[in-house]
């Protein structure tokens, strides 16, 4: 299934974005207009600017006003995955070398806090209090989401809470956040802006446990870096949350990671262990609760080609793959 | 001369503050509160808050309002310097460990981008477009300076020019920012508004140089860090460039740094060279010269208490040794 067939009607829309994104990142800095343009070619699916432009058609909005909302929010995103690089030291990135391994972790922090200034001035275009409440507030949970990682990395005596409250964080607010901002945006009514924040937190948290799931079982290839490098980097997600239920696995584990004779089991076996037991069945389920719960979200607003896409984007993730 | 007896008038609207920025980096993970509030309790001059205080009186502003700016400011500046470390590779502020040092360069990104965060939160109270773009427009130009920063250390073929705009970037936009919105704050006329940012440019063009001087010629105890630290860190300030026209001195200062056979000179000899170079002394001049453009800015400003306090500050900044 190909998800941009469903919003095929929204390109020229999402082309107007992207020069946005484009001109938006335009820096006369050498180093940092090439960071900046390096993480916006990478690519990605773009699915903020999606949301936040699917939930304005539920109302009016101007094509400027949801261009500037919805480039601002993958600016923001963009500008974490760099810092989030930062931390995770990691390499690769959808299958090209980050800008913490091309140029180097300082320039990698001034990348990002450089795109969250340009995502700011993006976003005083925007005329509305509540609006920029919900993206500051976003910024906030952002960040204590990261601090959490970073407190939170090689501890498996954290709670199966700790890791939702944690991808909430990361992930699912700024997903719910592009919902409502939209919504801000098309002017919509309380209702519809709630239902679609609700709809956007739930897909959002099943998005991350999806994306868990594939750091376990997808390729390298598919993944654009090696496979089980959450887990390599020291970051407990649901597969292992469940996966270490079993205590004999839980101290191999520990042990892999917290002895130096790392020799007598290999991280490998480590991961087929897991792969091998229930925990991506049983972190299918928990995704799959949080889909259904976003698809009951959107029950009571408006019939419309917005909605079928909004549900095609949860059928979508529900089923991808990668 | 005591600065703040100058401004003692203002301590009942300096506490206000002090409380806002004290409620605003609370946090429930203890390494970011304990980070943030430690960069809070290392004091400072607190000097932007009290530029947007004293701005703010030329007009009419509410209390309310001007707390919401000048603490904004304040964050923002906190956040930068926590980030300003992690490039400097500084273990020493104020006399007290870094955030970078105390924690690690992943805590000291983040704890910078939680402060970010919580200054735009409380900037989403100010409801004025015009001070939304000028507050992102610095935050930009901050990060653009501090590229600048991390591009041209240990190059000692850049120009004074360079030198001045990435002075401007890094601390004057922000002190004329704290002039420009306090005065937005208090609904002052354009006229004083502009007046005020030029003083604001002027005055932290002047500070900036005097703070390059300082790093020569004060002692470890005044600075709370060594004697030359900008130097040593590659950062070539503006005694630097007066001092290498001495071709002599410039390729001893190239050989310190880019060979590796160090043991030849030694650089306390290279920061004594500089010091009885007449570096210093054209490096006040200059500083005396934006100096003077910072009271000729005040002069169609009204007469009141808040310009008099800007005089005095502008008295301080000439003549301080610290």
């Amino acid at each position: 299934m190909k998800l941009v067939r469903s919003y095929a009607y929204l390109k020229k829309d999402l082309n107007t974005i992207e020069s946005a994104l484009e001109s938006t990142v335009i820096a006369e800095h050498k180093i940092l207009h090439e960071a900046s343009l390096q993480l916006l070619k990478a690519g990605g699916k773009r699915l903020r600017p999606v949301f936040a432009l699917l939930a304005s058609k539920f109302g009016n909005a101007s094509n400027e006003r949801v261009t500037n909302v919805a480039s601002t929010l993958e600016l923001i995103h963009m500008a974490s995955l760099v810092h989030d690089d930062v931390i995770d030291n990691s390499n690769l990135r959808r299958g090209k070398p980050t800008v913490k391994a091309k140029w180097d972790n300082r320039i990698a922090m001034f990348s990002g806090d450089f795109i969250f200034a340009r995502a700011l001035e993006r976003f005083t275009t925007v005329e509305d209090k509540k609006a920029h409440e919900v993206l500051s507030h976003t910024m906030i949970e952002l960040t204590l989401g990261e601090i959490e990682q970073i407190k939170d990395k090689h501890n498996f005596d954290q709670n199966l809470r700790t890791y939702l409250r944690r991808i909430k964080r990361k992930t699912a607010l700024l997903i719910s956040s592009s919902c409502q901002l939209g919504a801000i945006a098309g002017r919509c009514s309380p209702q519809i802006e709630k239902a679609l924040f609700r709809y956007g937190y739930f897909i959002g948290m099943s998005y991350q446990i999806i994306d868990d799931i594939l750091d376990f079982t997808a390729t390298e290839a598919q993944l654009g870096k090696p496979a089980g490098s959450d887990l390599l980097q020291g970051n407990i997600t649901l597969p292992v949350f469940y996966a270490i239920e079993n205590s004999e696995l839980k101290q191999d584990l520990i042990h892999y990671f917290h002895k130096n004779n790392n020799d007598e089991i290999s991280f490998s076996e480590l991961l087929n262990r897991i792969k091998e037991s229930n925990a991506i069945e049983r972190s299918r389920e928990l995704s799959n609760q949080y889909l259904q719960k976003a698809y009951d979200s959107l029950a009571y607003v408006p019939e419309c080609k917005a909605k079928d896409t909004l549900l095609d984007i949860a059928n979508y993730i529900g089923a991808r793959q990668i």
